[in-house]
């Protein structure tokens, strides 16, 4: 039985849409970028115990770090723009905000494949602990990891005079989760224009609004009431924020559509906007911004990627999943969301005496 | 200002994503095939218009109908299988649901490009008006149609014994809307253990469980509590019906996966499986179905096929939007589903004295 | 602090609605009623060891139990109705379904106190494990014992001439969780006009509606996406199922209104009747059921009965509630439906190496 | 029929809670407040025509304005406070924000009667049209004005000492539609502790909390996905804002719970604090605020006041509400909310041609 209900459920596909799943990434990697946001002791040991052990089995990998006071020895410095160095992976330690971070770094073009590690807390976007980090490393650089590429969207500000807010031609701010427009400590409710296309989609008078990514799916907008939304989709996700109407659902848009979202003129209150968490400015009444799939996604590895050959002839058997083919965001959604923890089940539960 | 904001939302599109908006019908149809469920006074009188200006206009085109006591004069007789006359147009003339009906007639293989009538009642996939048909016949002959490929999902069911259920091999039912499981008039909930990919997701307890299609989102899902998706997206929406559960949110997957619901070996209700809208079978415990896109959409003629070239070209001063590129979908979800009906604006709404 | 905390959040109340949670059973209990729906080897071994403590500690009370072949030796017949003989307390054992089946022997009027035994398994409206029924019923004996009345709801039928359905002027039904209407297995919507005392709310196009005590707020109506409310509240929740209606809220009234359901002439579908989870009848397009408080609550006897002195003592330092003040419902919601089952926190989910 | 069906659904009530509605003024007001908020031409005439007819009709009466710059002719002076003039009628001209703004003046003790007059707009709290003002004021002095008495909420600010903030011992804030906490501008998800009766409910990660009145409950609470609570009904309802969690539900709780928000020790951001929509401070880590039904509602006059015997004798026959009951809520929720506002009929929405 437990062959047919493999075969049964995961016959071969018969719509031909690449899923970003299965890219894997060729030569290996001769610059690595560490990304950490706290210096906390287990963090520096972490880099230290991580950069020795690159230097010794990867001598000719040059390790880079953003330029801060605190950089770790045997670092060089790294800073983000047109004329630096160029980076083959980054290699991330801390939680999912520490992604978020790096992607920010990398947002003029494109990114280069991220590898996560927690130490030791879980995160939606951390496949590895720490501890694996040697098996991690050895599947990039024998061409063994596999990557899923999260989408991210390209967010352009314009004022009133439908001017591009900021100077640069390349001022565009790709975000990961999502941008989030929000009243913050107004008082009152502000009123957005929202297109599609160009085309007049609602009016809406609320806290705010959020565009977020599949990624940004299980984020800000879940919260918000958002739908969950594979990382492997290409979609926009349009999540109002405390809406004064009862008929304002979350909506999905194909990750062609650009959605611009318009302070309406007689708005009571500005719109503070926030960017994968960080607030970066304030809209005005009139003023606006557009967001639309980046070309810039951020290629991240897969827990997949370590599974050694042992574990993959397993999975073959039991799962009806190829090796590679494990899915972290269905084992996520159950672990740090409690998707679906029902009401706890008789069998378990069970009544203790007073 | 406008010519900007128009630069600034509809900018040329930087993810190369094909949306399933643009395809055109190129050679004109020899046969067309009119579907409709009522024989009302208003439906034979508009058949009769119809199969008159087809025969008139275009006397080479065959004009079929379902095998029914009371087909249309003039028209011959089609009757659906594998050695089914070709069809080149689908005509349809009704509510929603009549639309529902000629995909069923399609399940096997490719569905023919379908036009559809309202007769005075708005619907979600009606996107003409009967008085127009001229103006739209004339833009399928003349290859200036533009068609929505709305996806469809395959269905197949499974017993415990992981036979297929039916017997044929091309049994798989292909549905527009959706398929839903629901325990009826069981009295009691039942249990559902979900796949995807063949990964165990989450066993539900609830009334039931949706898989729909993004055309499908405005439907039932809509009603449990989905979200709204846009039908050029490939995505699948796994919707819950009252789930025992806090924290069952839909789930967006894309196209590439396939679902697996079976009826959990102790659930104590079987599950109804109903199929846009039609009841076809009873799962029992043990049971069950997988869900996938399918290799065959529905090929929708859209409302923009019939814009001439005055509206276009004011529309694409006005708008942003090129000729043929205007979205019925936003129409719809402000003008049916009165999508963020704002509680009534101050200016608006007059206090009546008492 | 501790002391000072406790002051501050459990003040002397300002508003003088009584709750319903502090009322004792005065008089010791001179008959009681056992009901049970299952016969299972626990069930029988926990029945016997109870009807041989009540005959040895409390001889003259009489047992009874309802009329079935399996009833328990030593225990006399019962069936209710207007000549019933008179019940001082009602034992239930088995899940919150025994508890709402007797509540419906009890449909005609006064419910004696109910005190209700978990065999081992936990369930919203189950207090006392089985282990501790001495210590349970000597509260009883001893005029210890808290209840909560639990509101039930009076419904009543009447056809399309506006004559009640059924014969007896006694015909009312009574529900502790709710009544709900339902499609059931009709593929259609049906519609249903909705009244609050005597004036027209709206009209529901829908699977169906549900009308639930603040008890029943944690049951069907929970599943269907209505909110929490607390048993000691008198009220009443309308929760719609499915509605095809972007803008149906839940709505909580006064226990004092009367809602009225009534078929709409045109409905397409007739509406299945559920009470408390049985099925009882079929209301067609014209007929209609009207639901109000009703008279005769289910008076429950509280967990906090049975909280010995020592206990008290404690949580009068710990808590701030006195004794027989404890809430089972915090508890409950807690324990049973992982109420903001908050997505794991770091600091208690390690990440587990691959 | 009609006659039938209003017996059936308004028979006499079984269950005797009073509801708040049928209380009435007796004795005629000797003193008027004039509350508004702008100074608008409209509103200034408004103003002059009502105290003139005040001033005509009513001689003996005194007239009174909040203590401001533009104080309308012919009014005095009146200062909030404990040796305020004594008011007997508050009148009040603008929207629902108009009346907040009156339950503000009155925070520390009773709240006199308040007739609330619209300048042609809509409003939630808004019963009456400026143009009825010489009807509404006669009802009032005849006696024959009911109110609702709509509750408030008392709240009361610790320190993480435990001590009062601020200083006198009155200064308990009384609002009448929600007190929210929320993160405002800070990027961070706050952390607040939720007791209940000094039970400890649970720890709620989240963009903030708003425990509202049932009046409030169409307001903020609504929007953040809350129940529509009648407000004859006394109870408090804990809607969380953007919760860090799939499982967190609206809560309704009785009036006489007294709910304890405390912003957790580590939370990462403070909360501030808005009442009736003025933000008043900030709560940081540790501090605290214990919300309960005050003992001083608002007196709102209702709608029915002014429904004279000839319409209230057609509503006897037609509707089966006597006079003064009419429910100004029902119509409320359906202008107001477009409650249910269900997808648009096929019979009333034409498909209008391209
Ligand atoms: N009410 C809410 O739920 C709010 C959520 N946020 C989210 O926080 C993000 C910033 O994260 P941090 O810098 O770590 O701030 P943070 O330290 O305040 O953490 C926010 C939480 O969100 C989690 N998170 C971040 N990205 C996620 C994703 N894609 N899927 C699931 N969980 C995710 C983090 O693990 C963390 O538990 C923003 O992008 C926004 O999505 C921000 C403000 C309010
Ligand atoms: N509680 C609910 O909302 C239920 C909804 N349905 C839906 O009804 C569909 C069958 O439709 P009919 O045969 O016309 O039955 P029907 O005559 O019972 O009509 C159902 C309604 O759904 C509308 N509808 C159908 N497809 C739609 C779409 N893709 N988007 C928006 N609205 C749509 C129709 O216009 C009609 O108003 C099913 O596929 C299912 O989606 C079926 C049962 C319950
Ligand atoms: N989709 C859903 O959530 C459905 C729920 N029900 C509920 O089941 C009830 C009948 O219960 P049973 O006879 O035990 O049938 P059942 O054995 O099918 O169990 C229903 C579940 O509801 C729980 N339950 C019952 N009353 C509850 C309450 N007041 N608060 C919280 N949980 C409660 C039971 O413990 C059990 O887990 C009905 O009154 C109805 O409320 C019935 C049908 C569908
Ligand atoms: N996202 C949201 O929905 C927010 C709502 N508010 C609400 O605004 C209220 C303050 O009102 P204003 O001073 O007029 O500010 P405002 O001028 O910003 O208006 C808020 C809107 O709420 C309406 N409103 C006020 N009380 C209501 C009630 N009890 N039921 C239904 N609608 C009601 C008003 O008519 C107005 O349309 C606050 O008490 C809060 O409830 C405040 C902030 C955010």
């Amino acid at each position: 039985h437990e062959q047919a209900f493999k075969a049964t459920t995961s016959r071969s596909r018969t719509f031909n849409c690449s899923r970003n799943t299965e890219i894997s990434i060729e030569k290996p990697p001769r610059s690595i970028l560490i990304v950490n946001k706290l210096r906390t002791p287990p963090v520096i040991q972490a880099i230290d115990a991580l950069l020795e052990y690159v230097h010794e089995k990867y001598p000719d990998v040059r390790v880079f770090h953003e330029d801060r006071k605190d950089i770790p020895h045997g670092a060089e410095v790294w800073k983000p723009g047109t004329d630096a160095s160029p980076i083959d992976l980054v290699v991330t330690l801390g939680g999912d905000g520490t992604i978020l971070h790096a992607s920010s770094l990398f947002s003029a073009g494109e990114v280069p494949p991220v590898l996560s590690f927690s130490l030791g807390t879980l995160g939606f976007l951390l496949p590895f602990h720490i501890d694996d980090y040697a098996k991690a490393l050895e599947s990039v650089f024998n061409g063994k990891a596999t990557i899923l590429n999260r989408m991210r969207l390209a967010c352009t500000f314009y004022d009133s005079d439908l001017e591009k807010k900021g100077e640069g031609a390349n001022d565009d701010w790709q975000v990961m989760n999502e941008i989030a427009l929000h009243r913050g400590a107004s008082p009152h409710l502000n009123t957005i224009d929202i297109f599609v296309d160009g085309q007049h989609l609602t009016e809406a008078v609320s806290d705010g609004l959020i565009v977020s990514t599949p990624t940004g799916s299980t984020a800000y907008s879940l919260s918000a009431g958002g739908p969950i939304v594979h990382p492997s989709l290409s979609a926009l996700v349009l999540t109002p924020i405390c809406p004064r109407s009862l008929s304002f659902r979350p909506l999905v848009f194909p990750s062609t559509s650009i959605v611009t979202l318009r302070i309406g003129d007689r708005s009571r209150a500005p719109a503070g906007v926030s960017m994968d968490g960080r607030t970066s400015q304030i809209l005005n009444p009139g003023e606006l911004v557009t967001v639309q799939a980046s070309p810039f996604p951020v290629p991240c590895i897969n827990r997949s990627s370590i599974i050694d050959s042992a574990t993959a002839a397993e999975m073959q058997h039991r799962e009806g999943a190829g090796p590679g083919k494990e899915d972290d965001w269905v084992r996520d959604i159950n672990n740090l969301l409690q998707y679906n923890a029902t009401f706890r089940s008789k069998a378990l539960l069970r009544h203790s005496r007073t």
